[in-house]
């Protein structure tokens, strides 16, 4: 892991919550939607194929957690998964809680309208209910 | 697998192409992109935590092969890997063959426009490629 470096649009659109076995979890810096991400910590990686399978079973055991932390903590009626990747090329996973009548909804989020800062008390609250139900 | 009921819009919009040890794999009936969706043979599953950890497991592997054989066949430029179901609940994947300048790029594919019908042979080409690339 000590080759890894993250993207600087991931670093400035998103910030670190917490580091698991492999990837960062990191929030998004939109309050529009609870939306993370997971970064795996691994140099040049930008399909999940250029993963070993120890890290794509990895990948997907944090995905598992952090959907269901997320479902738990906002009790959203949908989790969202993707990894892209179209303009940030280091591979990323978006995981989003989805609710009916969301600015989106049903639509994806990606590429929608424009990002709404997190106001702080929220943001706090957010970060402390998801790292608990982690 | 006795129990598993393919979800009749994802029965509308796509073909199976060939059953993998746990999935469907689907071709969108829709030309614009090279896309096809992996569907777990499962009943009941709506979210990836649904799954069990060997499914899940199971079900990145046939992920990443797919995805390194949907590249191989096109050589696109991005592969997209997508889990949303806001509209049809039943868990499928998606996952999708980007190039610069195809008619979403560089946004998400999902809710972009009308399906185009595929012409008869280009379909049956690209189906026989990512065929042999699996």
């Amino acid at each position: 892991m000590s080759d890894f470096v993250l993207d600087p649009r991931l670093d400035r659109d998103t910030t670190l919550l917490t580091k698991l076995g492999l990837c960062q979890l990191r929030l998004m810096e939109d309050s529009r939607w609870p939306w993370v991400l997971l970064v795996p910590q691994r140099d040049g990686i930008t399909e999940i194929f250029d993963m070993t399978p120890l890290d794509q079973t990895m990948l997907t055991f944090e995905t598992a957690i952090t959907a269901q932390a997320l479902k738990q903590a906002t009790d959203c009626l949908k989790v969202n998964t993707g990894a892209l990747g179209n303009q940030v090329r280091q591979f990323h996973l978006h995981i989003i809680a989805r609710t009916e009548g969301d600015p989106a909804w049903p639509g994806p989020v990606w590429g929608h309208g424009q990002a709404t800062p997190w106001d702080a008390n929220a943001r706090a609250k957010f970060t402390e209910r998801l790292l608990e139900a982690l």
